[in-house]
């Protein structure tokens, strides 16, 4: 397998597309401009080709495995993991005076990529961990933030989300972990969790376990749910590690893929916790947190994407077979490049005008978490987090689905050899299968999209988002350059208008309607967006000559003619299909669904 | 994983569609009948569920293994085996003169789909062995004949096809194994022979390979190619089996999934090898048992969707989780079970529609490979044999990606526990996602499709099949019952038709067009075939009250609005897309698809 990071789609991107300046025009970035931001890049990317991708196999191979009570990680994973703490990739954007360098989120998404393309189970040691620094600070107390952030911000210390319980993982309002309050202000913790990331390693000497439980006497329900700081190992007042805390590993997953990450069952069993934040509000802050952990999750379905088709591509030069039709590149030889199949070409094509009209989704999507705390105006901060709220399902959808086809159609590309461990693709298609089903299974985003954001304020997002582009549509259609894209995104956004209007009024009147269509609704609008946005790309260079801006724009036009028609038969399905929907209720279901 | 084999859908479709008389009225089927027909699938379905499906997740975890040159079967193969043997399933539509049962190819049809869903490694040890028996009966000498066919059919020995060269997969013109004739009519072989499944293994004294090699001497390209028989073992003038002939197991690869079953790289040394057919012919019979084998595969990927959907719906009926919306099953609880869900009721039922389509379509075209056979006329088996020529494309493709796709949306059901092994929807993803790759993969099928199917004799395959078509859908317009059926079946075969006449004038004109469309033609060619056989099933049953005729019904009009739809996008994408994809030649691909 081999890598190379997309730094130069990505400068491509925010330079002749965003602007750098909408970056380095906030508060606190003024010392960034386009060199520095490459640069980092471009390191990022040799770090993750270097040091990440070569123990990726091996880490699948050899798995985390628990001993005698104890995790051992996959072979190298230590020696990296320590390279990626001096290399000081814990803190990107962590606040200066927790020992972050207070960088753009914009950077932590990017490098995200990479991390995910090369090694996605080692990245989760450090991505959740990441989330978890950010909790502690937006919503501990000082006391717990002055003894614990500085750790994990610098990656001395790691991080966990304790949420999902046996019986419950969607819904937690359903969670039965108990907290008892203790004289000295502490609380004590008794439950067990499932499916926690990185609940157990031999990476550090110490593990932040933020637990969601209910507080003795609790309302039932999510209003009855407080999130709390459970150490591994106790910390002593002077902040060094004390002795072990009464949190149990009892069992590590075995899992379809990312097997290199541990993914634990933890027995809190008396337990010592801290609040974090108020009594049963702890929903609030872990979802504030979540819903960014969501966007980073498409964006590992984009890095997982990106190197599956670049594997994909290297291969379809070399191998040899059968004859393509003229022209052929050496007609003195028996069969020709895959590459110069065309049904293999249309593969490869698919892949790639996905994936960089994903990666406009993802960094347009990533540049609003930055200007939702940074803009000047709060207007513009009000409007930036409108973004991402309503474009969050959509990231972590479109991107996560992408991953999966992606890395199918990339193994399709090698044929058996794609079946076998050799190559890696295999393993891409079983890492990459997580990332629909974590963090919210993707009809669990689409639920979030319709029930919830479609209506919020007033319906305001959607409108907001839709005007913009209605506007920029607008101004678009006459430009030539532009033949054969805004026409398509035009008539897409007219379908997703239409079924948006329909989808609002099942909200009110019939909410099994609204659900049972929520997903072809979810993927209609990711698709819609991306068009919209890939438009933008080429609005953004129209006029300028050159083989890159000329590529773009031939990608352009083949999303538009060969991924968006799916627009057609989605926004049929939902605006029709109700009905013999319908004529399944459950109970019918039950008894007659099997043959 | 819980199993109920399709039995009764079977029946449905035999009895109530196609009509018993079909079969039981060719000679040879006189004996048959329905309830012997029932009796041999019932026994099928239980030796499947309780002997075969219980050893699937161990062989999955074990694997076949290659210890000191020994390849060792996963715990429980080689009782299963001996029971397989012993209740007569090798030898079900083999002659009888050589000890077969001479029982339809259709009922071996449907034994492999609930062979496949209970444990597809485990069928391949005898698939494989099944289609050689038959090659061998075909096109072997007598003396070959007498010598081994006895023995596959009976199980005692299994048989391998080896075709792939590390070199060459799909383009078997480039082989290089050699066959150099010796006096006494033998021929030694030299070559390595690479995925041959079954290769090697301890389930059997024997093992009998098919071997594709060229003749010293013989021309270049797939016309020089010839097929031989060599033995592991030798077998004696009195037929019993002696020393080993010189085929060595070089190594068992490590795959995705089918992990019990024995993938083996074999290298030929001097083997000794007796010529099957005639010479430099060896591809047109192995071509001829190869289709058969591809239907097979595609109805392997039938019945592990099956399995997927069934697991899929039993979790959903029991696992509770968030409200649904009204009417609740149970209003005291705090949570509904999953298949409550309108979203989730939404993945089952377009599993659950396209996969007795499915049956549909793979029972049809299964019955016509006993017609091609068997019907009293030469026209009539000319008939079904363009039928089944034309079809087994689509059959292998539509029911291998339906079964990629079902059981990742059998997964995905499950959430994260379905990324999990011990519920067993993974392996299902990994089981099934060899079925689109090997015995040509879906984009060879698609090829085969679009450039010698739809041409084959003028293009009389498709005329005839689509005549037929025409005159059913003219007769059922008028039928009521058929409402929310007909209308969308036949606008998809409008577009279907024109899509035709597009493909047919590329094929001509412009080769590269052709096959640059060639995948989302076969799959709108399938799509639209299973909307046709799903409204001849309902408008058989035209009439009929009664709970199975109204599930039917309504499963037919479910697939039509909700999976037809995507015919649309295809057809639009098919006429439309060449020009955009005819902007990347490959040469340009090559330097610039990646960003």
């Amino acid at each position: 397998m081999k890598y190379q990071a997309p730094v130069d789609d990505m400068m491509f991107l925010i330079e002749e597309w965003l602007g750098i300046e909408r970056l380095t025009g906030l508060p606190g970035f003024e010392d960034l401009d386009s060199d520095a931001l490459r640069f980092m890049l471009e390191e990022a990317g040799r770090f993750c080709a270097s040091e990440l991708l070569p123990i990726n196999a091996t880490g699948d191979a050899v798995g985390a495995v628990l001993d005698s009570g104890e995790v051992r990680t996959p072979p190298g994973f230590r020696e990296a993991y320590r390279k990626f703490v001096e290399g000081g990739w814990t803190s990107i954007d962590s606040d200066p005076e927790y020992g972050g360098q207070g960088l753009p989120r914009l950077l932590q998404f990017m490098v995200d990529e990479m991390l995910a393309a090369c090694n996605l189970a080692f990245k989760l040691y450090t991505e959740l961990s990441h989330g978890a620094g950010h909790l502690v600070a937006a919503s501990a107390s000082e006391d717990l933030r002055r003894r614990y952030l500085p750790n994990m911000i610098a990656g001395r210390w790691t991080g966990t989300m304790c949420l999902t319980e046996p019986h419950c993982g969607t819904d937690l309002g359903l969670l039965n972990t108990r907290a008892t309050p203790q004289p000295d202000g502490s609380y004590r913790i008794n439950g067990t969790k499932i499916f926690i990331t990185s609940g157990d390693h031999d990476l550090t000497e110490n593990i932040v376990h933020l637990v969601l439980a209910r507080v003795d006497g609790a309302p039932a329900g999510s209003h009855g749910i407080s999130t709390f700081l459970v150490p591994r190992n106790h910390v002593r007042e002077d902040g060094s590690v004390g002795e072990r805390n009464s949190v149990k590993t009892g069992s590590l997953e075995h899992k379809m893929g990312i097997r290199g990450s541990a993914t634990a069952m933890l027995h809190f069993e008396d337990a010592t916790g801290y609040l974090v934040g108020e009594e049963n509000r702890g929903l609030v802050a872990m979802f504030t947190m979540m819903n960014i952990e969501r966007i980073t999750v498409g964006i590992q379905g984009l890095g997982i994407a990106e190197i599956a088709c670049q594997n994909a591509l290297d291969y379809a030069c070399e191998r040899l077979q059968s004859r393509a039709p003229e022209p052929r590149p050496d007609p003195s030889k028996r069969a020709d490049p895959l590459v110069y199949h065309p049904e293999i070409r249309r593969m490869l094509l698919r892949m790639r005008s996905q994936i960089e009209g994903g990666r406009a989704l993802a960094i347009y999507t990533a540049l609003h978490t930055d200007l939702m705390h940074r803009a000047p105006s709060p207007e513009e901060r009000k409007g930036a987090a409108d973004t991402v709220a309503l474009l969050t399902p959509i990231v972590k959808s479109y991107l996560s689905d992408l991953a999966v086809t992606s890395s199918l159609s990339a193994q399709q590309v090698f044929g058996g050899h794609g079946y076998i461990r050799e190559w890696g693709m295999e393993q891409l298609v079983r890492d990459s299968r997580i990332t629909p089903i974590y963090e919210g299974t993707n009809e669990v985003q689409a639920l979030d999209l319709v029930t919830r954001k479609l209506s919020l304020d007033g319906g305001r997002l959607v409108d907001a988002e839709f005007s913009r582009w209605a506007r920029f549509l607008e101004a678009a259609r006459k430009d030539r350059e532009l033949e054969g894209i805004i026409g398509p995104a035009a008539a897409a956004f007219e379908r997703l208008a239409d079924a948006t209007g329909c989808m609002r009024q099942r909200v009110l009147e019939d909410d099994a309607a609204a659900r049972g269509a929520a997903t072809e609704f979810q993927r209609l609008f990711a698709l819609t967006t991306v068009a919209i946005l890939w438009a933008q790309v080429v609005a953004a260079i129209s006029g300028k000559q050159g083989e890159i801006y000329e590529r773009k724009r031939k990608l352009a036009r083949f999303y538009m003619s060969h991924v968006l028609p799916e627009t057609i038969a989605l926004h049929k399905v939902i605006t029709e299909g109700a009905e013999d929907l319908a004529e399944f209720d459950a109970a019918s279901l039950t008894g007659q669904v099997r043959a």
